[in-house]
Parts: C-alpha cells; structure tokens; sequence
C-alpha cells in the first residue's frame, strides 16, 4: 500500500488500504443457479466482492448481450446469501436509476473509458465506480477520465488496468504493469488488474495475478464461471472454482510480504444465514 | 466509385456515388460570426457540407466542452444562408429528439464507436450517419459498429476514416488509407477520409486529401477555421479558408479521373435566400 | 517533385525529380526462367529497375533463404537483356564486395534498417542505398538511419516506406503514406513507397499505388511474379504480370497531374540486343 | 522454475532451474574506475553476472558508441577481480573471434534480434547467448530467432523481455510479463527480464524486479552506474548503487516462496584474489 492513495470504502469494506480485495464471478450472469454458485465458492474461497455483467456491452450485434432486468431479482438474492457487496457494468446514464439499489458499485467498461457523458453521470451518482483502462487509453488519458467521475462529485473511483491493444497476438491484450506501479506512486486514486481480460488466456491468469499483487495492485477483478467451457461469453478465459481456488492458495503466504491481507465482508455470517449447501462447491 | 457501395442520400445529396462529398468547417461552432464566415467560404469553394461541433467531448475535462443549445439557433441560421446540410456529434442518445430537426447528419465519434447503446438509437432513428472509425478499432470492429446501426432500422451509415493509434509520433494518429480500399472493395457503406485528425499537421493535409481521392474515397471531412489560431480547439490541424481554397483547386483536375465530381447541393439557391455578404468570402 | 528533394542517380536515371521510378520484380530470384521472364515483362510495361531477391533473411529458420551466389550469374544476364538497372537486399556487410559488381543498388531491408553496422560499411562503399524503414521505426529513427549512411560519405540515399506494426489485422501492416507526404516536405532524400509488402493484400495493391503517386512518392517498390501461386516467399502479395500491367495503366494518366513521368533507362535499346520472346509478355 | 526449461550453465553458474540470476552493471562501460566500482558493489549485494556494453548500437549517429576494444583489458580485470561472468552486447559476427575469450555470455541486442547473419554466427559459436525481444517483435518471432541460434548448433540460449513499442507515452516500452509466464510454459528457454529498458523510468524498476520474479522469470538484467546522473547513456533509467542494493534486499524474502534462491559464482574468492577497497562498495 502507498502512503499517496486514498482508499474507497465499499459496504465497509476497503479497497486500497492494507486490505488487497479480489473481486470474481462470471463475466455475464447467466442463469440464477450458475450466478449463485459461482458466487458461493469464490465467496468461501476468498473473494470480497462479486462482479457479473447484466447490460453487456458487445463488439458483435449478434453476440449474447446479458440478462438486462431479469439479472436484478438474482444479484438481490445471491448478494443476501454471500454477504458480498457486488460490481457491475453500466452501459448508459439512463440505467443509473435502476441499478442504483441492486449494486453497490458501478463499473465503466474499457468501450466506455472516453465516454463523458457516462462519466459525469455517474460521478454525480457518488457511488462507486470501478473505472477500466480503454484498451488504447493512455495512462494520461484514464487518469484523466477519472478526473471527470471525481469532478463531478464522485472521488470513489477505483482504477482497473484491463490490458491495452498491441500487435502481440499471443494474448488478447498486453497487462501493462508498470502502469500499476506508476498509479500507486502517481495517483490517489486505488488500482486493480484484471488479468482475465489483459491476457485472455486461462493459463497465463495464474501468474499475472502473483505479479499484479508483487507490482503493488490494491486487487485483482477475475472472471470465474462454475462451468467455462459453457460460458456464453469469455468462454476462454474464465477460470474453473477449482481454478480460482489454487490462485487462492498461491496468494495468500505472498500478501504479508507486500503488507497486505485480503479485504473480506466484515460481518459476513451476518448476511449468510442460509447455508450453503456443500454440493455446490 | 466501385459498384458494390449503396450510396446514401443526405436533404438530396449523394454519399457514395459519382459524387465526391467534402464536408468542411470548424472543429467547435464557437460563435454566430466564425461559423457563418467559414461557412460561406468552404461553400463558395466546393463544400458540399458543413461540419460543425455543438457538444463536444474531451479528453480533459477542463477543456472547452462546446456551445451545448447555445449553438442550434447559428446552425439553423448558416444552413439556411449557405443551403449545405450540417453534420454534428452527438455524445448522448438524449440528444437526438433536440438535435434531429437542427443537424442533417450525426455524427458518432471515434470515442463512441464501441458505445452500442448510442448506436442502436441512432440505428432507431433513420437520420444518415457518420461514423468515425475508433482511433484503435480494427475494420472489422468498426464494419461491427456500423452493423449495430443498420440491424436497429438505419442502413444510412457512411464510415469515417480518421487515423489510429501507433507508436508513431511526428503524426497525431496514423491514417489507415489501405483501410479505405479495403472497405471500397468489401463493404457497402460509402466511406470518407479525414486527414485533419488523421494527421495533426496541417501541412500534411493537403497531400493525404489528394491520396484519399486517389485510393477510391467517397470524400472528405475537413476542420476549417476562419481564423484558425483563434480556435478553441484543434488549433493546430485546423486549415485558414486559404488552404482550404488551395486543396479544393487541387483536387478538382484530380476527381475525373477517377470518375468522380464535387457533390454540390441541388438547388443552393433555394435554400439561401439571404445574401451572402461578399466581404465574407 | 519538392524543391529540397536531392535526386539519387543510378546507372543515368534518377530518382526523385521529375521522373516516377517504378521498380518490379520477384520476391526471391527463383530461377534464371523466371526471372527473365518476369523483368522483360515488368521491362515492357514501364518499370525503370528491376528487384530481386539474392540473399533472403527470413524470420523461420527453415523457409526459403534465397539463391545467393547462384543467382549471380541470372541477375547479370537479366540485367543485361532487359538493360534495366537491379536492386538487391544486403542481408550481411560481408556481401558488399561480391555483390557490388552485381547489383546497381544495395538494398537495407526492414529487419536491418537499425543495424548501424551495415548502415555504416554499405555507406562507405558509396553504391546508392535503397532504405527501407523499419516495421517499427518512427520517421525520425528512420531519417538517422539514412544519416548513418550520409555520415559514412554515402549521399546517395532512397528511403522506402513498406508499412508499420499496428494492431489493425486485414492487412499485413499499415502503410503509412502520411509520413512520405512528411519525407517530402521535412528531409532531403527522395522516397518511394512498397505497397506489395505495405498492405500484404494483392487486391490493395492497386489503390495504394494510385494514393502514393498522389501524396508525392518518388516512386514504387513491387512484388511481381510470373506465376504468383508459385512463388516460393511471399505469394499472397505478388501481382501477377498482368495485375502489374493495369497498374501502370491506371498510373500513367495520374502522373502529369503531379508534374511526373515515368523513369525509363536511357538506351534502353543499347542494352536490350536480344529480342524479347512473345510468349514471355 | 518449471519443468519444461533446460537451464543454461555460464562458467558454472545456472540459468533457468532453482537460482535467480540478476546480471546488473552499467550500459556502457565508460572507464575502468566507473566499471569497477560498480561491479564491486553490484557483486556485494547479490549480483551474479556483470553487464557492461562494449561495441554499443546507437539509433543516433553522434550518440557515444562504447569504448570498443579499449574496453577489453577493464572487463578482464574486472571480471576477475569479482568472480563474475560478465555478458556483453555484439552488434557483428566479425566481432565473435575477439570477443570471445573477453565475455562469458553474448548478448544480441532488441536492434538485432531479426539479423539472422548475427544469429546464425554466435549459433555457430557455441557460447552462451542472451537474446532480447526486438522491441515490436512478436512472441513467436522471439523464439525463432532463438531457432535460429539452437539450429546453428548451439542451444545455450536465454531469452529477455525489454518491453515492446506501443502507444503509451509515460514508460518507454511497455513490459510484457505475460509474454515471461507464456515462455516459462511453452518454451524450454530460460528467460529475464530488463526492467530498465522495458520502463525506462528509475522509480518503476523495483516494483517490476518484484513482479518479474512473482510471475517466474529466471532472472533480470538491471542497469546500474556508480553516478547514474553522469552516465553517457540511459541516464534516465539508471539505478544507483544504493537502488540497486535496495531492490535486492526486497527480492530477498520473496524468491524462496517461488522456489528460487539468488545465483551466486560457485567459488568467487578463487577469482577474486585481490581485495576489494572498502571505500568502492
């Protein structure tokens, strides 16, 4: 943690202190029972928050475009059942309204990093955002997109370094690290890695998220799906449970060394009455 | 002109056919005065369009944002004196039922290209589109976006070449003319050059017009200022009426031989009543 | 033609005056037939020099590496039927003196234009240089390449630009004909432009000639093969004698408009004793 | 470590299995004093190779080209004084015979990573090479170009990320890290990484060193000048002895949770017979 940042608390919970937050789930919700299982063993596995995409926002206009509405009533519930405040993707100004109760945080997708409109609105909003890096954005140019969201009222943005658009074609993006170093010693404001999207690889998440927590990153945003091959969208990408919880297991001994622990609900029981039912992790 | 292109019509005028369109005028209306001014004189000298920013977005958020409805009674007023159809950017789907009846054309921006939301109602709308190529959108993408507009009801999309993103750096952006022969010889929607972005330097605009006619374009977007040095924006790229004249007896000798003529509007006269003050041009 | 252009000779022609030179010929020199072949066609249709290559660098370890010195002997005898002066790539300073009586012009390809090594000894061996710019060089690390030869006491420098890395995928690199509208106006040497390797795409091939002869190219590099599916590097780029043909067609009524000319040899006829055979045109 | 890399053995010492070799030194070795000042401290604090340009390779023709030969009789003396092998860069094969009992280990620089004359020559040679990624080379060209030199017979090959060319401006290339982890599972070459050309910038070198290790590199190549400010080139991106002991001590407690422990000379006091002045570390 850097001296300079100044953390965004979210339902309590911090990002950008001592605590190093991972947010996971799948990159569209789906279904009520692939969302709600996902959510539960990335919950039991050390997740702080859940993220799922209910208004996609798609290069294709024939690709599979979210749930829209009929995403709300599952994000209620499985956020009752898990105790995790959950992100996600606001495509327009005009859905502000409607997804203000159902998420605790708004996410500005890399489509949508130069769109101003988007930004102020949601910075007149005040809740939090979780703002990605455009895949062709300059450093320069996010922060200064950040600077419209806190311009206008908002200063709980969290950054997100999402990969940026390179002839390397082994990957789908190029994770820009050094951007994250450069933030931490930079900007005030807290930053994440999503090595999901910055590689498009499932085998290359593993490492980039070791090295993303080694840079200094105030968390990860991975997409994690209870059955990828099935997956409607990023089917590539997206980590298995079993997946998840091995990059689990290798980041825990390595956050005291960087003077992080991770960011966990703080009265989770509190939100979990119902048992999760073992079966479906 | 190549046979596969389907020409789209705009208040008579033609996009796409033996017509070569080239729309002029400032990057921002900035007041009543410097509009009509280099207005009339990219008229006078072959423009068969007017360009003109009314609600800009910026990078910086401190930057000059645009003149917002401060600037539709001067639009109404400059396509009535000169009888050229206006294009302009919109940045928010609420702007289209206000801005409908003032502009001839919208304009999507390079920072709005992956905004699928913005496209489909633009789609809804049936006015002509222009749509800029995002500065680091492949064609592929950007044949994608125009698709978004033309599956919601709207096939009369014209694409905008506007330069990408590269490591180069004597240019702002990297103008991708093989991306015009390419979309010539592959796409049905006609396709224009705008080398005032496309470069950043007004000293190379006068030589990529001529290799834009040249490559099979349908025509060309062009920032003139009338007192360029003075402009809120994009003062650098932007052309004096005097270079503006200068590239347009360029071109004329050029355009036969490529099977093409200047797109004037029909009957000009009806549409400007008032006349022109000749201290103007 | 700009002013400040300093004209290179080359066995009595020039490029970078008045005259547009057009330089034709295989990728690789396959074979004596095919190359002959393939120059009095090329020769006929108004090339001004021939290419081919002698000496290939490759990226795979295992394709085509050219003929080397076995092609000595086919060069020197197509050169002498066609009366056309040859321009082939040095790959290794080594080859300066073996090749210097064999070829007109040492070329420095894409992949050696920052090897200052053999930008320094082909430099002072004072035999004109055709540099072509490296994939990912900017103008200005492109123009100290050049220096690095000038510097060596070799003025006699022809810059080519062949397209650079982005990330746009249609085709194989961007050309970027805006820098040689820059070259023009900003530096001293003439320049020509490779469209062949510049687009990768045989069907772009056309237009981009017809763009670069507009934005004020010195000339063109082309890859032609007398049977393009045959050809042993580069196939999907080559143009087929009968594509080069058109080209030069399209180009010839172009030229005057920009105050050029075609580039031909001298006594071309001093050079050419030996009839042409029908068949082979 | 991982299983599939055939580590590379220099004098002894190991590349690629369970040690973590950091090879640091200046860029260019200006004088015997700077160069052993500077190999003294780097070798106390945990350097296992010494760096340090000979024959330098510079995109400016007036730039401080290396001190050439002059420099040999400072590496010998060095080298033995520390115990450490030393890596240099060749820029020409003719280089190979007189350098070849001066360095333990070859580098091709990112300049010359496509000259595939240079490569097949040190292939040829059978000493250890270092071989960086062309600045805008592509993952699958890198590891040809390593064909290259395992093909000529020499498979003692390790490869280095420098960072590639993009569009972003406030680092000088951008560090590819997934490029380190997608090597580490498809390649059986050991690989670094520089961190100092790969940014560019001294701040962002240490969190890089960290995230270099935690993603699996074999180990880093670090810049390091007795007086950065007055170094004759990279000044920017220089470490200063006391950063350099500093990023050591914190790779320290980090190494063995991936496996790994810092390579040190088997036996450094039978080289380094001569005392080290105090006062120099």
């Amino acid at each position: 943690m850097d001296p300079i940042t100044r953390p965004v608390s979210i339902n309590g919970l911090r990002i950008g202190g001592a605590d190093f937050m991972v947010i996971a789930g799948p990159c569209s919700i789906e279904s009520r029972e692939t969302f709600a299982v996902t959510a539960q063993s990335v919950a039991a596995h050390g997740a702080g928050m859940l993220r799922g995409g209910i208004f996609k926002i798609r290069t294709n206009p024939s690709s599979f475009q979210g749930l829209g509405r009929a995403a709300f009533e599952i994000v209620r519930s499985v956020r009752a059942q898990t105790g995790l405040p959950v992100v996600s993707e606001l495509t327009d100004p005009r859905q502000i309204p409607e997804l203000f109760d159902i998420v605790d945080m708004f996410q500005i997708g890399t489509r949508n990093m130069h769109n101003t409109v988007l930004l102020r609105e949601v910075g007149a909003s005040r809740k939090p955002v979780l703002l990605k890096r455009g895949f062709s954005a300059t450093v320069e140019e996010w922060l200064l997109a950040a600077e419209y969201v806190a311009d206008s009222g908002n200063p709980n943005v969290v950054l997100c370094e999402r990969g940026i658009r390179t002839f390397e074609r082994i990957t789908r993006n190029t994770l820009d690290l050094a951007a994250v170093a450069y933030i931490k010693q930079n900007s005030r404001f807290p930053v994440l890695v999503d090595p999901s999207h910055g590689t498009g690889v499932r085998n290359l998440i593993a490492p980039m998220c070791r090295a993303s927590a080694a840079v200094g990153a105030d968390g990860l945003l991975l997409e994690v799906h209870c059955a990828p091959h099935q997956a409607l969208s990023d089917a590539d990408q997206a980590l298995s449970l079993r997946d998840f919880a091995q990059i689990m297991r290798e980041l825990e001994p390595l956050l005291p060394l960087f003077g992080r622990r991770l960011a966990r609900p703080l009265r989770p029981s509190a939100l979990s009455h119902e048992p999760v039912p073992s079966s479906t992790i």
